[in-house]
């Protein structure tokens, strides 16, 4: 499948002077591939392909780009154009480009939409957009509690959605009441009340849940969709499995874009100035973090000059810090998302830790104190490095339990900026650390 | 959710003593939130925790747990126990534990299982466990092509299975036909062929597709679950909507875990030994490259005994290159695990990269510079700062795109080992690039 995305972007930028051949070719495709083809190719040439693709098309295909390319679309396109792609943009898919409209087009898609589904856009909007709120499914089995099976079995061939497993009951102000799974609907006798099928156990997701969540819930449930209700159990619609693998899938891209600062609705070819200033934020972070670092070694300029290789193994002491903190970082941090680290565990895990970070360091200080001594032929050298390895590496197991639950006491999200400080603090405590050490000892 | 299973954790490590209160409370989780408790406690209270479970709940816990800790606990349980345990595990639960198990326990296993999940054992063993085949759900409504709808209604009385909107079809031999949709099966009259209904589109899964492949189309296609073929188009069962979840899941949770070396059956318990082992590996492969680092410094020793400030500022150069090499680096990787990157457009991505590095680079060059400057009150050290800055951020960018690319070419994972390769070569560029400009224009 990915082959065949990879074709496509490979037509569109060899093929831009034919195009017959690419809007035939993209017929065959749906909109996310499209939009992801789109977002493989440079800017100019982008907005080329576009012009290729017929007009019926277009909004679902902007719909599906990654917020970055798309505003960067939009930016190409004058209003007049902007304003007919929106006729009939619905209330998901504003929810979903709303942000990338100026207030005056969203005004305007607003205007062309019908009543439900401004109504939709107006409960959606007031929800962040990793809220279950924003993206509540409309369509979907609804009846009174009082109805019979005969007649929920009439209201099944009219339509049944997707990921419908069962069907909601409602009393008659639209509060939520159960739900009654097809499995035992279909096993009653037509002149059951549906009210005697109802599912106790049926989970329900209140609306200003996160979608990570929420996906959670549905997995445990081992159902395709988990009814949304409000604050005051009226139901709104549903979350469903589409919905949450794609939380999931956009999570993942999110945390791995995260480690370097950046976010995952970038553009593979924004343009320079642009993705130079966005990625300048977290090169300036880190430069304080460097410049801290390198103030800290400037206090041991003139052991450095009497000991220059004492300048040559730096580099060692802190990198071998920085690898076993952040080790036990991740296994905090991944066990304070899963709940697992409570106020009466904590003092057994850093226990733990330390006694991991003491063995290790052991080994490695010995190991790389041989190196040392081998290399420079000075066993005092060889000693301080591997007395600085086993602190660093101590003070990186400390660092690594503290740092993520102190962040997470502070409500600050550990994943993000846990390894940025604790970078700090073992870059730091592994200079200070060798050259203190060195300092003392060599001089 | 999370609260209570924080809640659990804390009871299981203060009530040690009252095994009534424990195993009380413990009825009112699931299975997975208790193995998620046991994975949270220290070794040998986890043992005792164990030993206030029902045994009639213990194995589907086991299930549930992480390997490691899985593992471990197996570990201290002695055979008969084990045996009892898996007196009638099926064919789905021996898959999930078999790799904690000796060879023995399994065949013992295998001998009480009847023939049918003994076979479906055998069918799935022969798969990886990243691979659909293992984790085949054989609960599925499935049909012949020749009957009517009539029939295929008085199947959904029998049972309907969690996941389902749909009835497979298969021929004679077993072979896949196509899928009925339920919203078309409610909609037809009792009398008409199934064949009618045939959902042309409906996509179907090979049995040994990736689970995270399998994933992908399963969100695509919009359906709660899909059916899995040999090569031989049989119809072996289903993938569903609960898979793809935990597959996701479990996903997210591994390449958080693969950034430190890691992996995401570690236990946060593990014996001190065991993880000092384990994290060792990857502490040594950063060694590797911290000394080879190292050996590129020791050829300027001379120069950095004349100015040590180099040596106050060198990790400066270094870890600027470091941040934006992984900035371009995690763009690429992203691009390549979506299929972006062609051959076409590398050449445009990588001129684009080169850009934005050659602007940043220019940018940060500048401030840097200044600083020093200011700092060391040495103009000509601010210029070769700069100088040393631009380069290894224009090395960096290339690093970025070339390095995944290549290695996505070797058929290596470019998100396993791609930033320890790009760190190595911006460190020693940085430290190349700054001493060596060093020795030429400041000596």
């Amino acid at each position: 499948m990915q082959s065949q995305v990879t074709q496509l972007i490979e037509h569109l930028i060899h093929d831009e002077h034919s195009p017959n051949s690419i809007s035939q070719m993209m017929s065959e495709f749906s909109p996310d591939d499209i939009a992801l083809a789109l977002e493989s190719i440079p800017l100019d040439q982008r907005k080329q392909a576009w012009e290729n693709i017929k007009q019926a098309n277009r909004l679902d295909i902007l719909v599906e780009m990654r917020g970055e390319s798309r505003q960067l679309l939009l930016k190409e396109l004058d209003d007049s154009e902007i304003e007919n792609l929106f006729a009939d943009v619905d209330a998901a898919g504003l929810l979903e480009i709303t942000d990338s409209l100026p207030d005056r087009l969203v005004d305007l898609a607003l205007k062309q939409m019908d009543n439900k589904q401004r109504e939709y856009y107006q409960q959606g909007i007031v929800y962040d957009d990793d809220i279950v709120g924003r993206w509540i499914d409309h369509e979907l089995l609804i009846a009174s509690q009082s109805i019979r099976v005969a007649e929920a079995m009439r209201l099944l061939k009219k339509a049944t959605p997707t990921y419908t497993d069962m069907i909601y009951l409602v009393n008659r102000t639209g509060r939520w009441v159960g739900c009654v799974k097809f499995d035992k609907l279909f096993k009653a006798h037509e002149q059951d009340p549906i009210s005697n099928l109802i599912d106790e156990e049926c989970a329900v997701i209140q609306a200003d849940m996160t979608l990570t969540k929420a996906a959670e819930q549905l997995e445990k449930s081992t159902l395709s969709a988990l009814p949304v209700v409000d604050n005051n159990l009226i139901l709104l619609g549903r979350f469903h499995a589409g919905l949450a693998l794609e939380t999931l899938r956009l999570e993942n891209e999110a945390q791995q874009m995260s480690t370097a600062g950046l976010n995952e609705e970038s553009d593979l070819f924004a343009p320079v100035k642009r993705s130079a200033a966005t990625r300048g934020i977290w090169l300036g972070i880190n430069l304080l973090t460097a410049f801290l670092a390198s103030a800290f070694i400037g206090l041991f300029e003139a052991t450095l000059q009497q000991v220059v290789a004492l300048a040559v193994l730096m580099p060692v002491v802190a990198s071998m810090g920085g690898i076993a903190g952040s080790q036990t970082l991740t296994l905090i941090v991944r066990g304070l998302a899963l709940g697992q680290i409570t106020r009466s565990n904590l003092k057994s895990l850093l226990s733990k830790e330390l006694k991991v970070g003491w063995l290790n360091g052991m080994v490695w200080a010995i190991i790389i104190g041989l190196v040392t001594y081998w290399w420079f032929n000075n066993s005092l050298l060889g000693a301080v490095i591997g007395l600085a390895i086993i602190i660093n590496i101590l003070m990186a197991a400390l660092s690594g339990v503290l740092i993520p639950v102190l962040l997470d006491i502070l409500h600050i999200d550990p994943a993000l900026s846990g390894s940025v400080i604790l970078t700090t603090v073992t870059d730091i405590a592994g200079f200070v650390a060798f050259l203190g050490l060195g300092t003392l000892l060599l001089i």
